[in-house]
């Protein structure tokens, strides 16, 4: 079993590197570690599995929940082969591991042909002006959802 | 059948307060539309199935790529109750839908007690300065995965 820092890297790198072989998806894999033992892994099957979302750090966030039975991974540390897109990052702050770590930057993605630098850029604008824009359409006055949430009782905050 | 996009948010809206009062998770709900047809729905189910992924826009864009059998979300259209928050934006762009509208703001959503605003923060941070700290760790000047990918005849890019 990996004992470093360096070990648990090494390992996300071998995922990714057989995921490609194995033309499961793009080049990315990632190690989900507790008290130095793998809770889980994930590599990137967005093309094989028709999934948008399903990178290699949210597979393993995903499998790591269900592991553990819990929607935060407490005491956890991510091992990802590149440094994690905006949707992973977002995850990643969603599940709340005490770390994070990456072997290659996503000026390297970018060299590869992956958009992770360029929607990181997109979300600086705002919503209006994106590539993909985004449109804010405010129903009256009403916020029903959030009045409804703040009136629930037994409800579990995340 | 909705025919404009204040009906599609309504719709939104919607599965956000019946989510709330079916207690399957937070007060979120989105809807994929396509040719003004309804291709998938998603709701927040984070708590009740342990996937701190699972938010409304997420569950909504996975579920359309499987009804699409596609990656990508050509010429559809994302209505969400509240703005995407950064992972669900991110996955909005690598679902690339023509673009999203939401009814509620992020400040909707920090008031209402969620992290949208303060993750949004974060990611304007450098790595290694943030609350949940990347690290990066270079192992050598190998980039065997992306090499790897370069190399890769018949890959499916994304």
């Amino acid at each position: 079993m990996p004992s470093s820092h360096e070990e648990w890297i090494r390992q996300a790198i071998g995922l990714a590197v057989e995921n490609v072989r194995n033309a499961r998806g793009g080049p990315f894999g990632a190690v989900v570690v507790k008290n130095n033992e793998m809770i889980a892994t994930g590599v990137n099957i967005v093309t094989t599995t028709h999934d948008p979302t399903a990178h290699a750090e949210i597979m393993a966030i995903r499998t790591a929940g269900q592991k553990l039975q819990s929607f935060q991974l407490d005491g956890c540390e991510l091992y990802t082969s590149c440094e994690p897109c905006p949707m992973c990052l977002g995850a990643i702050y969603w599940a709340r591991p005490k770390a994070y770590y990456f072997a290659y930057t996503r000026d390297s993605a970018a060299q590869a042909g992956f958009d992770d630098a360029y929607i990181d850029d997109q979300l600086h604008l705002k919503p209006e002006e994106r590539a993909i824009p985004g449109h804010c359409m405010p129903v009256g006055k009403s916020s029903a959802p959030f009045v409804e949430w703040a009136q629930s009782i037994g409800k579990i905050q995340y």
